[in-house]
């Protein structure tokens, strides 16, 4: 179990003198701070298992280099695709965009993965790749959803096992709004779940709720 | 500063047996444990400490009732939308829907905020409401948005000092994918800013990285 503290400005200023003297005994940091070293142990004991600071016999008191937030982030990397993964919605590649608008309003989505015969990812389409053809002078019934799609190689992917954190971080260095979930099959990619900004968003809500 | 650890095993277990027969000695605790009171000493600290404990003379500890995960809540709590806030993309209310989707793809956003003579928030327009617009029977160009947008009062607001994890919560309730960042005026909101399921998700991939 993750649980958090806040550090008193004093326990700060032990992980500060140590950084700047370690290796440092107790009583030297306990002078420095006008303290004696009774008083100082429980503070001592906290950073010290909360892996700031290191100790060792005959030596004294170091810093690790680990900072808190490393540990932050550490038990960030715990949530997974899996945890947050929604249902992916699917169609042909040879469905019109029409019929892909539909669909899209139909399932209440904004992204559509497209696969192949064989159900292998070939494709990707977006609110935004949808409506960009919607504004161009070709009929939307008679137009394919392959003319517009991202295709592959061009899609980025994920897996069920991934850090949510590391998806949300390929959400925003490529700009997209969805990453399918896939999983590697002998000829291609099978789509097993989608992850949106809306799945990130409910793990930042739930961060805040727990 | 907000700090993260990890409880050991241990330390979960002392937390129950407090939660379970609290008041109790610290010399209780250890027996129920085998160990020692001198083993316990550092374990009892950093709970104590931590805030999940307290311990009051000649009476022993007892469970305060006050989680860790209510402290992580506390300190999401001061991440405000001012921190994430993007600069808000706005038309007026007589644009047809054309000239609002060649605006969204010019300034390469999700969502439009409409406002009146007076600069005052009067709608909202999102990719899927224009994407719903396009494959309607009429011309594009001379249907007017104010005919397909959310009208005040159905529009949820949000101001620059609230927190982003209840304007996450807010997305995910509403299932809407931006909040515009009002200020209040005599006669109505003055738009000074937009937050999208992208801030979340930046916001999200910032604590993964701290």
């Amino acid at each position: 179990m993750v649980r958090k503290i806040e550090l008193s400005k004093r326990q700060e200023t032990i992980i500060q003198i140590v950084k700047d003297n370690g290796p440092i005994t107790g009583e030297s940091i306990a002078e420095q701070l006008n303290l004696t070293r009774a008083t100082l142990r429980p503070d001592l004991s906290i950073l010290t298992m909360a892996g700031f600071l290191d100790a060792r016999p005959r030596v004294g008191y170091f810093y690790t280099g680990k900072s808190g937030t490393a540990l932050l982030t550490e038990s960030l990397q715990k949530i997974l695709v899996r945890d947050y993964n929604s249902i992916p919605i699917i169609v042909k590649e040879n469905v019109s965009v029409y019929d892909a608008i539909c669909t899209m309003f139909l399932e209440d989505v904004g992204t559509l993965f497209v696969v192949d015969q064989n159900s292998l990812l070939v494709g990707v389409l977006s609110r935004k790749d949808l409506l960009r053809a919607s504004i161009g002078k070709q009929e939307l019934t008679a137009l394919p959803i392959n003319i517009i799609m991202t295709r592959m190689p061009n899609i980025t992917t994920c897996e069920m096992d991934d850090s949510l954190v590391d998806v949300a971080k390929l959400l925003i260095d490529k700009q997209i709004d969805a990453l399918p979930v896939v999983r590697q099959s002998e000829n291609g990619f099978e789509v097993i779940g989608r992850i949106t900004k809306t799945n990130i968003t409910k793990a930042f809500v739930a961060l805040g709720n727990e």
